[in-house]
């Protein structure tokens, strides 16, 4: 199939894969809608249709590899499968291949209130969603202390990733994931 | 004394000044060095000798301003301390009138390597190594976890403010940040 007769799903996934690939050769900074649209052969028209901006056009397409790795498992084992599905979400998100362009994502929504939304809305909320569902469920079983905020669960999980990626921008290993679920676990008052 | 005598400190402080009420006015993306030297009366190599970027400026700028808030009291309660110095330091820095400018600050060490470390360096360094000296004390008298993990304490203390400030974009309240202390004493793990 040419590009040109290339439409609907199809397209939208050329279009998306293009913006990562671009993305990853010449940077968020110098990535235009123009040049994905001439590499994914179609309009930039046909881009601006779906997507308002740049921001939105890579959060997209961020997302559209993230979607099979936001479930969480449940073994019933909670602390590991947290660390189990943060190991994926990161190894992702935050691994060489896409942290310039996601950091540049959240640039982005510091000034582009859209961008923010999008964020929040697509892979924010769903993964909040899913993260509560889990503790939840191992409140149930015993395995959470019944005292645990569930509405802060994902600032206190996923802030010190942020933190890390964002701020000191140290390299998000296993290692440092594991520390942080073990710290957060044990809390900082002194047991008896 | 007129603009064009200022030298030195006064005159430093004087950009400074400058820089954050024009940042103000004007948001960071429209903020201009020849306008912050424009307005303080100064020369713009003369601002450009001192601080190599925009970023740079309005990081020392931001900077001067939270030099006071920056110590922990010490009354005993350890948790009452880390509230009463992590409430002054939001009040000021993710306040309505700095927290657009402080959140441009981030996006800008997004892609400015020297932002990033000079951020590192003069604003979270400091500030972990008062963090830590004040859990240390606390340690050592009996009110903190001897499990927990000092090196993470930053990352977990400050990671679920930055996620409110840069992620989801909700106001930072003081009763949001109590109850992120409550849950990170307590901890996730169930009590006996």
């Amino acid at each position: 199939m040419t590009n040109a007769r290339r439409r609907g799903p199809d397209l939208t996934e050329a279009i998306m894969r293009t913006t990562l690939e671009l993305g990853q050769e010449v940077g968020y900074a110098r990535l235009s809608i123009e040049a994905v649209a001439a590499r994914a052969g179609t309009g930039k028209h046909t881009i601006y249709r779906r997507w308002p901006s740049k921001g939105a056009l890579l959060l997209d397409s961020l997302l559209s590899l993230n979607e099979s790795v936001l479930d969480y498992p449940d073994t019933g084992d909670v602390a590991a499968d947290l660390r189990e599905q943060i190991h994926a979400t990161v190894d992702l998100l935050a691994g060489e291949a896409f942290s310039p362009l996601f950091r540049a994502m959240v640039s982005e929504a510091q000034h582009d209130p859209g961008v923010a939304a999008a964020l929040n809305e697509r892979f924010i909320a769903p993964q909040a969603d899913r993260t509560v569902a889990r503790l939840t469920a191992a409140r149930d079983q015993g395995r959470l202390s019944r005292a645990f905020d569930l509405d802060l669960a994902m600032a206190i999980l996923s802030g010190p990733l942020y933190f890390r990626l964002l701020i000191t921008q140290e390299p998000l290993t296993h290692e440092y994931i594991d520390r942080v679920l073990g710290a957060l676990f044990t809390g900082m008052e002194p047991r008896p």
